[in-house]
């Protein structure tokens, strides 16, 4: 869509000039008002700015503001209400409502070089048909837990006494160093709670867990360098490796047991050009592996023996069903050493999505990303952390914990039995120890490119294999989310994939068959 | 200072092995609360894990849970109170407490190759020397308002009835597209009262005023490309620049009227990797310069002639005393267009700046910055784009830049009077149409780096020239912050900082003598 971006109108002071003469300046800045109209930036019944005001604003004249008004009343765009003002008016027809975007799902996307130039484009056109379907769409393939599953009434409460404890708080701009001390305890004290010790100034705020992996991939290498990935791996991570001119080297992973250190020990013999490895030891997305610890221990020694940076993203540990808290591989960091581990986590997925809270602790980087953080996106909010701080590790926070692991639980069994329901014989699918999501593998000849596609006509979104690897590996593989209740709408959502993926089966028909539905 | 990482405890359950084979065991779990009660994540008074909760966390037996508080009861670091459990002692000595910064501030700060590579290095080392001045320093250098000139009580209010009104708004996830319509709309509406025409759907909420330009640099140029600025220019724009491998091309900058547009046409006739110019319009940074509106209309034209991206920095329009609100340049992008111009600007300098709540909008290259946007920070808070959205444009926000504006003026003068009292003759200096910060020469033979140590080492912390040029051309310039209120305290510093001037003219004295203190 093009900009809708208007001439520049010369808003130069007209008092001076004979009215006349500013007949097309009332226009320029009527003009401006119609836009906003049409566009939705005005909506209908709003007021719009007193004749006073638009003298002000643009620096016109009253004769020239009162036309400008008038002008807008005749194209029907502003209505007067006696003695109150000019407000926007109710326009006769709801086209003139902001666009719709549906007629946009079925055009075919023509990916603009300089809009992906240097972003995986095969990633890229999947979220951009996304962002074109619009918020409408049930959404079955994204890793978040629904609002429902948090404890928002706690932590409104929360809110709610510090914004009453500390009324600065919204309004106080932090100072370096960019991490609230607080903040700082708090994580160090949560981190211990697993068995990892930190020092709690080597803890830094970022925007989520995403922005500390892209910040330690900053830290750690540059263009033309290599870094290795789980595959399947997060596209995310792809996308983060793409953007900075790094290549990815995919090594092999193991749904039970994580990222093939055999593998990685070869690639890290014979590229010279390695610089990190990217892992998520717990839950790895999307297969779910949970590495064991003896795995985390050797990949730490191999790491620090080539030299490597272990980028170590631990978004889903609090998800892992078992018995006692899983230690991240950062706890076997080389004592003595300043730390070949650079450690992200974040608190989106676990306590409250709409913070966009995350951490690191980056080992021997630690100076260089607190720079590049500073030189990228400055300081942090004190309130989010705040929040955070006192939330994390508290009895209140734990129980939340047990009731989402609970309830996810049973979201991933009702869609894993919707899967063997509806799905076509020969799908594959193996329940990990947690988490938000499931992988699973179709039957030869299905597609889930394809239904990709012919789901969210449907009005479904899915998350198709091939998102999760540059390989071209992943065509008959599907991540689908667990993170919402298993309601009838979701099952009739599994139901509908089930039915485009046996359409996929009988090419000939565009419908399903009446023995399918049978 | 060096990752105080611990040696990898193997808390492999020892509940079948006899006790006295735990022996290492109980020590390496007592050595991480050690640690951590060392380093201050563990305060004095502070409650620890009760035995069973112990035995949980590390997979451990009662009896090694129990050896683990009794080792550290032993050391001094814990004490048991009966019933209620064992609790971090408070230390004997103060020593025990977090680490006192003061001792580093002066030590000669080494730059590690390792933490600046690729980052501006002199304004690297200023950043790093102020951080480990620590928080206790009078800052007359950061160009932020104090706290107490915004409405925090109005804001809070707001807040309050926002988590009331959503109760689901810190735990809903929000889904693609990244920003939230509301934004959109109300930011769309607010850059229609100083004329400017945006598309709301074109509008990307951003980290601050810092993420969006460094996301316009993202998608308009690669490594090795020459970005053209003004000089001198705020630091952060050349961080931003030297991070991504790019080039800064400094363009001489007017007190008055901004960039030099004859200097910048012949760079973009003779630089063929030019890619953009960025320019922060009214108010520049640190000069004060607002740019003419013909100007504007020249340099848009220019930049598009040449095919370069302009990248406005619009952080300081509403400081500026100016009877009619004032376009941006990217009111004069050419019609029919996509849009040469990325607009670029924040809430966090005018109404909170604990939000940080910056936004943008991108032109032609729009889709591409929200795909970088989403590879690099994804989402952002629907809570602190709602904050925003519902105050800015309303009468009370309006109300609130006035008093700003006001109190920010008699700031400025203040701080004016205290230089032309404090400073060596010959300082000069001239009054900026509003902001938040005055700039200055000092008379010949002065130095504002050692000016910047000096002060450092006396508690105030001040902005040198050479942090805003590449150059070395600022030697003798020196940036004031006017963001505070002209307290005692202040002026005290003002004097201070006179005083250290005034030793720079006489080098055998490394004190005030008695003739210049009378």
């Amino acid at each position: 869509m093009p900009l809708r971006s208007v001439a520049p109108p010369s808003f130069a002071d007209d008092s001076s000039a004979p009215d006349g003469s500013a007949s097309t300046l009332y226009r320029q800045i009527a003009g401006l008002y119609e836009q906003a109209i049409v566009s939705g930036s005005l909506a209908p019944g709003m007021r719009l700015p007193s004749v006073r005001e638009l003298c002000q604003r643009h620096g016109v004249s009253l004769t020239t503001a009162l036309q400008v008004w008038r002008h807008l009343e005749e194209r029907g765009y502003a209505e007067a209400r006696e003695r109150v003002g000019y407000f926007v008016r109710r326009p006769a027809q709801a086209a003139l409502l902001p666009a719709v975007r549906e007629p946009e799902l079925h055009e075919p996307l023509q990916p603009d070089p300089r809009l992906f130039a240097g972003i995986n484009e095969r990633i890229s056109v999947f979220l951009e048909k996304a962002r074109r379907a619009g918020p409408g769409v049930l959404d079955l393939g994204s890793a978040m837990p629904a609002p429902s599953l948090f404890d928002a009434a706690a932590l409104n409460r929360l809110a709610i006494g510090l914004l009453r404890e500390q009324p600065d708080v919204l309004v106080y701009g932090p100072s370096a160093p960019t991490t609230h001390v607080e903040f700082q305890q708090a994580m160090a004290r949560h981190a211990l709670g697993f068995g990892l010790s930190l020092a709690p100034d080597h803890i830094g705020a970022t925007h989520g867990n995403s922005e500390a992996v892209n910040l330690a991939l900053d830290a750690v290498a540059e263009p033309g360098d290599v870094i290795a990935v789980e595959s399947p791996t997060f596209f995310g991570i792809l996308q983060a490796i793409e953007v900075r001119g790094l290549r990815a080297l995919e090594i092999p992973c193991s749904p039970r047991t994580g990222i093939s250190l055999e593998a990685l020990e070869l690639a890290a013999r014979n590229e010279p050009r390695l610089k990190a490895v990217v892992v998520v030891p717990h839950l790895q997305m999307p297969l779910g592996s949970v590495m064991p610890d003896s795995h985390k221990e050797r990949l730490v020694a191999l790491c620090t023996e080539h030299g490597l940076a272990l980028i170590e993203d631990d978004i889903y540990r609090e998800f892992v069903e078992s018995p006692q808290p899983l230690r991240p591989a950062k706890a076997w960091d080389r004592p003595g050493t300043e730390g070949q581990v650079i450690y992200c986590a974040s608190l989106s997925k676990s306590f409250a999505p709409g913070l966009r809270q995350g951490w690191m602790s980056a080992g021997r980087w630690h100076a260089r990303v607190q720079m590049l953080k500073f030189a990228r996106t400055r300081n942090m909010q004190s309130w989010s952390q705040l929040l955070a701080a006192r939330s994390v590790g508290s009895p209140a926070y734990e129980r939340h914990l047990r009731r989402m692991r609970v309830q996810l639980r049973e979201q991933r069994e009702a869609a894993a039995r919707a899967i063997a329901r509806y799905f076509p014989p020969g799908t594959r699918l193996s329940l990990p120890p947690g988490g938000i999501s499931l992988w699973m593998e179709l039957p030869p000849g299905l597609s889930s490119t394809r239904l990709y596609d012919q789901a969210l006509a449907r009005g479904i979104r899915v998350a198709p294999g091939p998102m999760f690897s540059n390989t071209g590996r992943y065509e008959r593989f599907l991540r689908m989310s667990c993170g919402m209740p298993f309601t009838e709408q979701v099952e009739t959502g599994y139901r509908t994939l089930g039915e485009l993926l046996s359409q996929q089966l009988t090419p000939a028909s565009g419908r399903p068959s009446a023995g399918k539905r049978a």
